[in-house]
C-alpha cells in the first residue's frame, strides 16, 4: 500500500522554501515546504516542523522565522538547507545572505521573501505547528517560476517515514492527539 | 503596495482542492486552497477556513471533512464550489459524487481524495485552523496533473482582503491574537 499512499500525498501541491531562524547571534535555515497562507488580516503564514528538527529550539527561542521563496533552478540550494546538520556556519557559508528585521536569516538569492514573528506554537501530531504574522516581505524576481514540492523527487526523504496503509494510519491517530 | 504584496504571496505555491463537509443528512463543498500535510505518524491535514463562510458550521458539527484534489483542466469545477451560494444542492446537483466513511462528500471526477475525521481546531487571525486524521484515501487518476492555486487568477477574490502595505498588516496583528 505504501507507494499508492505516498504519490497520493504528493498531489497536495506545495513549494519548497529556506526558513531562516535565530537571532542576531544564533541562526540557522532549513528546507521546507509545509508552509502556507492562513490568514489575511493580520497576515498570517503557518509552519510545519518537526521537533527533532535541530532548528525546532532556536525557532522557539528566537520566535522569528523568515520563509526565503526557491525558483525552480536551486534545487541545489534545497539539497544544501535539507541536510540534517546542524552546523548552521557551513550551510550558509559561501551563500550571500542578510539579517530580516526579525533577525532571521533571508537569501539573497530567493525569488521573494516573508519575515515573521511568532503569534502562536500548537501540537500538530509528530510536528508543531507554527503561526507567524508577516512583518515585512519582497518580491525579488517577478519572472521567477517558484520549485514545487512535487517536483523535488524523495529529497526530503519523506518516504521512509510513512505508514504502511490507512489501517496504520487510523491506529496513529488513536495512539497521539 | 498592495500589488506587490499580493504579488508576493501568491508565489506560496498551493493546489486548488474542492472541501466536502457535513455528513450523510447536511453536506456542502467548497473550493479551498490553504490545505496541506503537517504530520505523518499519525496522517494529518491542516485546513485553514474562514469562520463567516456558510461551510464552517457545518464542518464543526460534523467534525469530518473531505479533500477532492482538482486538475488542471477542473477550473469550472473550482469555479462552481467557489460561490458564496450556501445552497448545497445547488452546487452538487449534476455532478457525481458519493459520501466517503466520514460521510463528507467526495467528487468522483477529482483526481484523487483524503477522507478526515477533525481531531483539533484553533484560531488563526481572521480564519480557523483544523487538523484532521486521514482516515482514506485514494489517487484515482495518477496522470493527472493537478491544478495550481497560482494559475486561478483571482478566482477567490481574495485580492480585495489584503491589507495595504506591512505597516497596515503589523496594525492589524497588534490588534488581534
Amino acid at each position: 500500500m505504501t507507494p499508492d499512499l505516498i504519490a497520493l500525498f504528493r498531489r497536495l501541491t506545495a513549494g519548497v522554501y529556506v526558513v531562516g531562524v535565530g537571532n542576531r547571534s544564533r541562526f540557522d535555515a532549513f528546507t521546507a515546504a509545509a508552509i502556507m497562507q492562513v490568514s489575511y488580516r493580520p497576515l498570517l503564514l503557518a509552519l510545519a516542523i518537526n521537533p527533532r528538527h535541530a532548528s525546532y529550539e532556536l525557532l522557539r527561542s528566537g520566535q522569528a522565522f523568515s520563509v526565503s521563496v526557491l525558483d525552480h533552478s536551486q534545487m541545489d540550494l534545497a539539497r544544501r538547507f535539507g541536510t540534517d546538520a546542524d552546523d548552521a556556519a557551513d550551510k550558509l557559508s559561501g551563500i550571500e545572505w542578510r539579517h530580516g528585521q526579525s533577525g532571521a536569516p533571508i537569501l539573497a538569492q530567493a525569488l521573494g521573501f516573508f519575515d515573521c514573528s511568532v503569534r502562536a506554537e500548537s501540537a500538530a501530531g509528530d510536528h508543531r505547528l507554527f503561526l507567524g504574522a508577516v512583518i515585512d516581505g519582497a518580491l525579488l524576481r517577478p519572472a521567477a517560476r517558484p520549485l514545487v514540492y512535487a517536483d523535488t523527487g524523495d529529497l526530503d526523504r519523506s518516504a521512509a517515514i510513512f505508514p504502511d496503509n490507512y489501517e496504520s494510519a487510523a491506529r496513529d491517530a488513536g495512539r497521539t492527539r
